[in-house]
């Protein structure tokens, strides 16, 4: 999967949206990369909780967050930063919080599928929803997970649960995404239209007679064969423009060795097999 | 999220599932968060084609490779390697590729939710399905999709299309997950059951009762208001436990002013407040 797809002509998705809050990030890369994430599913507010590294010190760590975010800039130069999560928060109307383990709060779970359709309710009627993501090895305190009205978690194998930060970003925003109606790129290429059954009734009639020329059926057996045969067929589920192809094909097949004979007569060679 | 939520007690996730195929991999660190990415969603099977730096070409690559891996190194180690994708798929019975852009093959296109379902049949069938992943900058080359049965592609915003190599293999390793019944690794821990009606009622007349006593409702207002403070509360949808926990606060706020004037008296001191 490569930056090939991206279509700079296309406008970006802008509109309203979960606020993603990383809370004490300690890898700028990684800061990097959950912008790369969330523009990738249309996500465009990142709140900073103290970033290990502060932000911006320098060219540091601005640096490698830019490489990682591989063009996804805008999102990191409008990174708004905070002291504690519950800053972070203030202003918010819903906040989730994100967690792979079990904190003994009375509080729903729920999965990014599950959350999301709620989420884009609120986003909808004009609330402002933020998801905190915790520090990459220890993730959030429980008093931060307090903040949250709900907690998020993935469903993950069981024995390997650890999922990147960006990657736990990026499955939010991928459910965002797919929940607010985000369609892929493209899809089917097929300039032709389904074939109608008339058209494929026809071709097996002509490939069905020309194997009877051929001799291709034992006695007795062309039922059964002619029945395997369109079995076999009709799983092509084919267009009209590879109903005419695969006609062309059998036709070629049957006509080649009689024009190629006719060809070889016409100029005088001896033929290339016998009769 | 972080590590803290794999339970190395709990069986790794080892079923049959699909094979994730990277072509010409570029970067060493790419490999092992593909592996990563594959271990949290139960897929193990990895093969390589033409790795850029050779695989195993010496401990760099291998050991670029094993920390992005964060632990997922039995999937490097059996990796295998193939020089072509055509010989990477020979032995498969299905083949899907992933393309971030069109390519004008006449292919059925699929999201990764859409594809699993079918993938996860065909697996539970017995046979082997294999996915093909691109290089970083430049994909697929069209001989390669040529390959595949289908195409897969993500829903992603058009104008920031490029997904990084271990993003794409993490989709589709969380919808294969999804598909084929994974749970998060934890739900509501709720052990109280929720509230009976008669529960909740009873403590409305409580708080209701002790406010009219406080002087709390203005002449005629008690049943509007009573209404919308019935509103509110019933939002909570309690447990027992929290039911009770929201008892004993109206009731310690009503007599807790009643006892610490009566210990205060007991002890001689005088009284904090007036009457």
């Amino acid at each position: 999967m490569t930056g090939s797809g991206t279509d700079r002509t296309r406008p970006a998705v802008q509109a309203a949206a979960p606020i993603v809050i990383l809370v004490e990030p300690q890898l700028a890369e990684n800061i990097g990369m959950c912008a790369r994430a969330m523009a990738n599913f249309g996500l465009s507010e990142m709140r900073l909780v103290a970033p290990r590294d502060g932000w911006p010190s320098g060219g540091g760590l601005k640096k490698g967050a830019t490489a990682a975010a591989s063009g996804a800039t805008h999102i990191l130069e409008n990174a708004r930063l905070f002291a504690s999560a519950a800053e972070a928060v203030a202003d918010l109307n819903h906040v989730l919080a994100t967690t792979a383990r079990e904190r003994g709060q009375m509080k729903r779970v729920l999965t990014p599928a599950e959350a999301m359709p709620e989420v884009a309710g609120r986003v909808g009627g004009g609330e402002r929803v933020g998801i905190l993501f915790g520090r990459e090895r220890i993730g959030l305190t429980n008093e931060e997970i307090s903040l949250a009205d709900a907690i998020l978690t993935f469903p993950v194998n069981p024995a390997f649960a650890s999922l990147n930060l960006a990657q736990a970003v990026l499955l939010n925003g991928y459910e965002w995404f797919k929940t607010t109606g985000g369609e892929p790129p493209f899809r089917e290429n097929n300039p032709s239209p389904p074939a109608k059954r008339e058209m494929i009734l026809s071709m097996f009639d002509y490939l069905e007679s020309e194997l009877d020329l051929c001799g291709f059926f034992p006695p007795g057996k062309k039922p059964v064969m002619t029945a395997n045969l369109r079995d076999i067929l009709h799983r092509l589920d084919m267009t009209e423009q590879e109903a005419r192809t695969l006609r062309g094909v059998f036709k070629s097949l049957v006509e080649g060795p009689k024009k190629a004979r006719l060809l070889a007569r016409q100029a005088g060679e001896p033929e290339q097999s016998e009769d």
